[in-house]
């Protein structure tokens, strides 16, 4: 990856081009969903998630740093190829929403392993929308049943209809079936996702919505053990996408459903705390993603499988996402220059700069 | 802390105030520290160390997390007291002033941990010089000999002449003596030291920056095990204010020093990994300082001591002076807003906020 940047020559003027970071603010980021167009974006990071999963193992991997409070948590995923270093802020406060607030907002940065400096600032609440959903299709496109076409999503808050497109552009989903516990949520989602191409069935029930879909969605917010789907909802042949349960004490399947599927997850480590299988055993076989990817391990087997991916979000997607739009960004020019590095002639001289600025 | 902001009210207008982050630019920055004066506000930092190091038992710790390289090391610097959540992203780079960048870069981040949303993001390569110089102050106001006046820097980049200053407003020191592998660093360091009440004596060699001083302090930047003080060149009754061993295989003192020293450490599972005790057993007696500076345990006993604090730099010291910074930079108005956090009208609706704003 180039990180060489199309920045303002250095000159006498403070702050020189050595201090100026890009940022992609929140409307930069909107622009370049349009610019991109939002099914072709949610492919293009799919493609850039996939070569990245491909080459796993060059990557440095940790299991996010989490800090709790009653409320919620908020962590820090870093990540790095040798070359490259990513680390995305993210928070997760389900009570949010009723003082009018996002559940989940995000923001990330890109570095120069070589030099330590930034290269990137941005806003990643709605990248992380987007590559979360990128990121479930991508793994439904190796697990789910060929010729899925009909999907259940199980909670339509903020990050339903990125997972309907997702699985619309990247596995040829034509059919989703929603619902809530609100049915305002599912009357917001409906109505967001008409006019893209899809066939919308709002469901009164769970048990209604996931009749008849091929894979099932889970995404709902709320930070506690909850069975979204019990064992008798869910027959065999299914893809299980659960996106919701990914911090301690906050799950959406029944245990049962977990011990008759073949799990799928990221990375193990951050897995076994956040994900689904929290509820097992911590040495309950699981496949890493990857290796299914890099066509090291099988995916789907045979059509009656029930197949889990228990997605609970890892560094390296962060990572992609924002190597994409950093590229991207820079090609549209929709970022702005952050004064974010002291830059002193000297780089000894950081004193003497800051003396002569109150001259 | 009152983390209220004197934000634009909310209104139709894209983005929303929700939306907008403080943004201490180093523009911005450099303003704030003329306009507190540099000394005072080397005082008010640790005087705001003071008191979060004697609440020190009410922060969540970790060892920061690295990314190291061949050329240096990435780190995340997270902690929180409960209230409010904050980290620093820093770099170690000694080769990027070959290239004319800086060794050390930083920024940092405030958010409330009730919703998880970011309050303040902040350059700190300036700030981590000024946090890093009143943190050495505070730890020798409460470990040097009573009336030290004199003080050796040993290491005259970009630290230095923040040492020197700090020492003078909070310890009382009049004289330092200066001493640089390259005399070129040490020429920068006295020409900036000029007019600030200190007497300044650029020495020849370590060992005649030494000559009198009551207190050394090393803060040279080479990533290696070097031995910027051997054994022979401390005599009883010094206070040792060691800045620069910093992260594994970068230390500045001989082993033998270290035998003969009583140890004050930040962090201890950090400093093992970091700090000049990683030439010891992993179980030789330190004391922390926050135990000092509560006046539970006892700082310097006796006249012929030799005091070491083995700094190597704390998350909570980053807290500290983000605090300070968002408080001051809101009172002054030195700061930007940034348009970092998505903020939809209704929370569940982030995908109808992205289409609408490609209508």
């Amino acid at each position: 990856m180039n990180l060489a940047l199309p920045l303002p020559a250095a000159d006498q003027a403070v702050p020189s081009a050595k201090a100026l970071i890009p940022f992609v603010s929140v409307a930069n980021m909107m622009r370049l969903v349009h610019r991109i167009g939002i099914e072709v974006m949610l492919r293009d990071l799919a493609e850039v998630l996939e070569g990245n999963f491909r080459r796993w193992e060059s990557f440095d991997k940790t299991a996010r740093i989490p800090a709790h409070s009653a409320e919620g948590v908020i962590e820090l995923m870093p990540t790095s190829d040798g070359e490259v270093y990513g680390f995305k802020y993210v928070n997760g406060h389900p009570r949010n929403m009723r003082a009018g607030l996002q559940t989940v907002t995000a923001f990330g940065v890109l570095a120069d392993m070589h030099t330590g400096y930034p290269v990137l600032l941005s806003e990643m609440t709605l990248l992380t929308a987007l590559r979360t959903a990128a990121m479930s299709a991508l793994a439904a496109k190796h697990l789910a049943p060929k010729g899925a076409s009909t999907m259940a999503i199980i909670g339509n808050g903020a990050q339903s209809e990125f997972q309907a497109l997702a699985f619309k552009a990247i596995c040829g989903i034509d059919t989703v079936r929603l619902w809530d516990l609100d049915s305002a949520a599912t009357e917001k989602c409906a109505r967001n996702l008409r006019g893209h191409g899809l066939t919308i069935v709002p469901c009164a029930s769970a048990e209604e919505a996931i009749l008849g879909a091929h894979i099932v969605t889970t995404v709902t917010a709320d930070k506690r053990l909850a069975t979204i789907l019990t064992d008798n909802m869910i027959g065999s042949g299914v893809h299980i996408n659960a996106v919701g349960g990914d911090s301690p004490g906050k799950t959406e399947l029944a245990r049962e459903i977990l011990l008759r599927a073949d799990i799928f997850v990221e990375f193990p480590p951050q897995t076994r705390i956040e994900g689904e299988i929290q509820q097992l055993d911590p040495d309950h076989p699981v496949t890493e993603l990857w290796e299914v990817i890099a066509g090291r391990r099988a995916g789907r087997t045979v059509d009656s499988q029930i197949t889990l991916f228990d997605s609970v979000g890892f560094a390296i997607e962060d990572f992609s996402a924002l190597t994409y739009v950093l590229a991207k960004a820079v090609e549209a020019g929709t970022y702005d220059l952050l004064d974010m590095v002291a830059d002193p002639d000297d780089p000894r001289d950081l004193f003497g700069m800051l003396i002569r600025a109150g001259v």
